[in-house]
C-alpha cells in the first residue's frame, strides 16, 4: 500500500459549494486533483494507493479524510466528483477516530501530526531543493514509506518539524516547482517504473528503467 | 514554443453546463485538466506552451480551441476555470480561421487534420506501446515538434493515418496506461529535465538528467 499525505492549509472543514472549490472551499480544487492523480489510471484505479488529505481551513479544523484505492466507490476523475465525496464526509459528525462516509472514504478529527503518527513509517517529503527522485533507490517496496506534499503554501515550519521526528528524506521531482497533483503523477510514474524494473530484472527486460 | 494537441472525441461543440463536464459536455473534464497540466507551474505559467484541443462531439463538430501560454489571461488551475474559457469560446460564431474569444484563447472550425497541417511539424504521438520517452533524444529544441495525445478513447484509425502523413515517432511515458492530463505532466517534466541538462551541461551540473 502506497501512502500519500497532502496538507490543505486553507481547505474547508464544513460542507461547501461544489461551484467554488478554489475560493469559498479554500483551494479544495488542489486536493481534489491530488486525489484523482493518486488513484486513477486510464480506465482503472490504483488499488494499492491510500491518500490522506489534511483540511486545515475554517470553521472546524483540523480534519483528515482518507481515500482508499482498494475499496473506493463512486469516484470519477473530475474535480467535482472527489469534491462531492469530500463534502459528504464533512457532513458527518466527526470524532477522533476514522468513520467511513462512503465506500473507501473515511474522515476523522486530526492534524498532520496525528496522521503521521498513525501511519508511523519513514517519510519521503516531496519538496523543491530535495534530492532528485530519479537517482534515489527509495525503498525496495513502498510499504514502509509515506509520501508527504504541501498545497500551494508548501509546509509550515511546524509541519516540517513534525516530519523531522521520523526517519525521513527530502526528494524533488524535477527542476521546476509544480502543483502538488502534478508532483503525485511524477512520483507514481517513478514508482511504476521501479516496480516494473523489479518485476523484469530477472527476465532481462528493462523497457522502463 | 512547445505545441500539444489533444483530441476530445465526445467533447461538446456548443456551450455546456459547467456543472456536468464529464456527462453532458462529453468528457470535457479531461480536456480541461489537459489545459491545466500543460500551462501551469506552481505560482507561474508555462509561457512557452501552446495547447490545441480538438472538439469532436455534437452538435457542431469539429472545432478547435487554442490556449496560448504566452498571452493567456483569466485562467486558474481548476477544471471549472478552463471549462469556462472553453464555453466562452464556443459562444462565438465560429469560422474557418482563428478568432480570439478571451486573451490567449482562440477558436476555429477545424478537425485534427487541419490543425496538424497548420502546425506542420514532426509529430510525437504519445501512446502505449511506443518507445520509452526517457531513452529518446527527441529534438534538441522542441520548436520543431508537436506532441499529440488522445482522450479516454485514444486515437481512431483515421487519426493515426493523419499522423502518418508527417514525420513522426510513437513515444510512451511509462509502463502503465494513464489519463491524457497525467501524460502531459510526465511529458513536460521530461522536457524540463532535458532543457535543464542542456543549460547546465557545460557548467558540469546535472542534478536533473
Amino acid at each position: 500500500m502506497k501512502e500519500i499525505v497532502i496538507i490543505g492549509h486553507k481547505a474547508a472543514t464544513a460542507p461547501f459549494s461544489l461551484n467554488d472549490l478554489p475560493g469559498a472551499a479554500g483551494r479544495m480544487d488542489i486536493l481534489c486533483r491530488c486525489v484523482s492523480s493518486a488513484l486513477f489510471l486510464s480506465h482503472d484505479l490504483r488499488r494499492d494507493v491510500r491518500v490522506h488529505i489534511i483540511l486545515k481551513g475554517p470553521p472546524d479544523e483540523p480534519k483528515a479524510i482518507r481515500f482508499d484505492g482498494s475499496s473506493i466507490r463512486y469516484l470519477s476523475p473530475d474535480e467535482r466528483s472527489s469534491a462531492s465525496l469530500i463534502k459528504k464526509a464533512l457532513e458527518k459528525n466527526v470524532r477522533n477516530f476514522w468513520m467511513e462516509s462512503t465506500p473507501g472514504v473515511s474522515i476523522r478529527k486530526g492534524d498532520f501530526g496525528n496522521i503521521l503518527h498513525e501511519i508511523n513509517k519513514k517519510v519521503i517529503y516531496l519538496c523543491e531543493g530535495g534530492e532528485d527522485i530519479r537517482g534515489k533507490r527509495l525503498a525496495g517496496t513502498f510499504d514502509d514509506t509515506v509520501f508527504v506534499l504541501g498545497d500551494h503554501l508548501g509546509l509550515t515550519g511546524d509541519e516540517e518539524k513534525t516530519i523531522e521526528e521520523y526517519e525521513h528524506e527530502i526528494v524533488s521531482i524535477g527542476p521546476l516547482s509544480l502543483h502538488a497533483d502534478h508532483c503525485i503523477v511524477l512520483l507514481l510514474n517513478e514508482l511504476d517504473r521501479k516496480e516494473y524494473l523489479n518485476r523484469n530484472v530477472q527476465s532481462g527486460e528493462d523497457d522502463y528503467s
